[in-house]
């Protein structure tokens, strides 16, 4: 069975399993409504890999699923996104407080997955786990305190993106690695693939939201500038620009101006900013590259293709 | 050293660990301005009764605190709560997006805690751990729940408190026998004490609202009767009252009428609702007591006078 249909099965048996009660309704909601299942994917493609039992494996690859759930129905409150996925968010369909009550239920329905990962290789699989979620709890907040700030550095936001995205992402190329009985230099190096694969993902996501290579029916162009959010084109520009541009863009980005994102892209145009981005991504998917080829006596073919259908994708 | 002032510094050394990063302020601050560490000093307590290694129990007996905390902090968001220990809620001095992150990373690191459990006894801990915490959400759902709704009958009342109080208290006990390497049955013994004990103590704790022993300056009589919440002491009186009794003591919770607390001691008076509660108290407390006095081969002296204090409060 493909990686996708198995995650979901496993995802339908585990759910049948909840208790009719209130706290558990929103969490069938989320895990329903569709998603890529991009991270148990990873983990059991990485698995395999490795010459890792993949069914043994289903356990952590459904709490990798359910943790990374759990982030969006948090980070959905906090961001007070109205929609996921095209539908109604949590807190928005119930409330805020049942989007905290349950998303806490499903990081502690995350944790009982994990009672079910082989007990030879639970101390790692636990250790690795709780790193990662605090990185990404840091990576959160980040972003948050960023929305606040004046001035962010490129090296800030890069950090920032690394724990709320990379981290999770390089935790499932880990986990495949462990639960494969690959050697430590292994498991670093297929982890540094996933951290800098993570970043050219979401470096990716901020350049297709601004330079989309299809549009989508109501798909918005350049959201994150209409929001003020400090992605990697804005940081980018600021970079680049004199002192007048500067102010030019940070004076369009704060204004009501309707033309707003077309005069700042023309501006970024002036400063080379897709290039640019374009570049820094590719240089990232270029470095997770060398991490995953200096891995040897593994099949790695079947990976480097899902990076490369994954950095494919059109918006 | 005694449990509190080993919980302390613990707890202490284990602060001290966190980098400068804005999402471990609330954190410390929340484990900062006091509490009585009941539940790992019962923890403690209960390792020192079946013979274990205190020591090696610290970190359990942290994450416990650590986990009640992250409950505190979640639950005062969802209760809408302004003062905690007497002074300012987490959502109330940072915002509620600080509280729900930070809430989230302290449950992570009461779940990193638990890498220090020693790892013959981690299998059974997690297991028990995440039981009991998802027991927790599912109390706290039904506690929001049931203030939506008109009527609660006395047992979804305990069975409420049960999930949302005792399996907490519980859990301590259990686990210190589990490092104690008390056997299945022991093990089960003083999981039945605990959550009798924790009812007992969840009870006294809505008595005493009504019933103070003690009345400390600035400390309002009825809360519960004020913020219209069914403990036991309303749902008891409803319970034993007429259906005129009934309609007044329902108008008069609605009502905004100065003295209503006054007005309803009153009524509850005339139903014995203090005595039949305190009769409900000393019943589980008793039962408690039953479970505790089955346990062979260990002297129990210690716990059983813990268990006496406790219920000894005055407010």
């Amino acid at each position: 069975m493909e990686g996708k249909a198995l995650i979901e099965k496993e995802l339908n048996n585990y759910l049948k399993q909840f208790e009719h009660h209130g706290l558990y309704e929103p969490i069938s909601y989320l895990l329903n409504i569709g998603g890529k299942r991009i991270r148990p994917i990873i983990l059991l493609d990485a698995v395999e890999l490795f010459g890792g039992d993949k069914k043994a494996a289903l356990p952590l690859a459904l709490a990798v699923e359910v943790f990374h759930n759990f982030t969006l129905m948090h980070d959905d409150i906090m961001d007070n996104s109205s929609l996921r996925r095209g539908k109604p968010t949590v807190h928005e369909k119930w409330n805020v407080n049942n989007a905290i009550l349950s998303g806490d239920t499903m990081m502690i329905q995350a944790y009982q997955l994990l009672e079910k990962v082989p007990v030879e290789f639970q101390p790692a699989i636990y250790k690795a786990f709780n790193k990662m979620a605090l990185w990404l709890c840091e990576g959160q907040q980040d972003d948050m305190d960023f929305e606040e700030r004046s001035e962010v550095s490129i090296p800030e936001y890069l950090q920032m993106i690394k724990n709320k995205t990379s981290v999770l992402i390089g935790f499932c190329f880990e986990a495949g690695a462990i639960l494969g009985k690959a050697d430590a230099a292994v498991q670093e190096k297929i982890y540094d693939f996933g951290i800098n694969l993570g970043l050219a993902f979401q470096l990716q996501d901020d350049y297709l939201d601004l330079y989309p290579k299809s549009t989508k029916m109501g798909k918005t162009i350049g959201g994150d500038l209409l929001n003020k959010k400090k992605a990697i084109p804005y940081l980018i520009a600021l970079n680049s620009a004199n002192s007048d541009q500067k102010e030019a863009i940070e004076t369009l980005i704060n204004s009501q101006d309707e033309n707003r994102v077309e005069k700042l892209t023309a501006l970024f145009a002036k400063l080379a900013v897709k290039e640019q981005t374009e570049k820094m991504i590719e240089e990232y998917f270029q470095i997770s590259n060398e991490s995953l080829e200096s891995i040897e006596g593994f099949n790695l073919t079947p990976i480097q293709l899902f990076a490369k259908n994954l950095m494919a994708r059109e918006q």
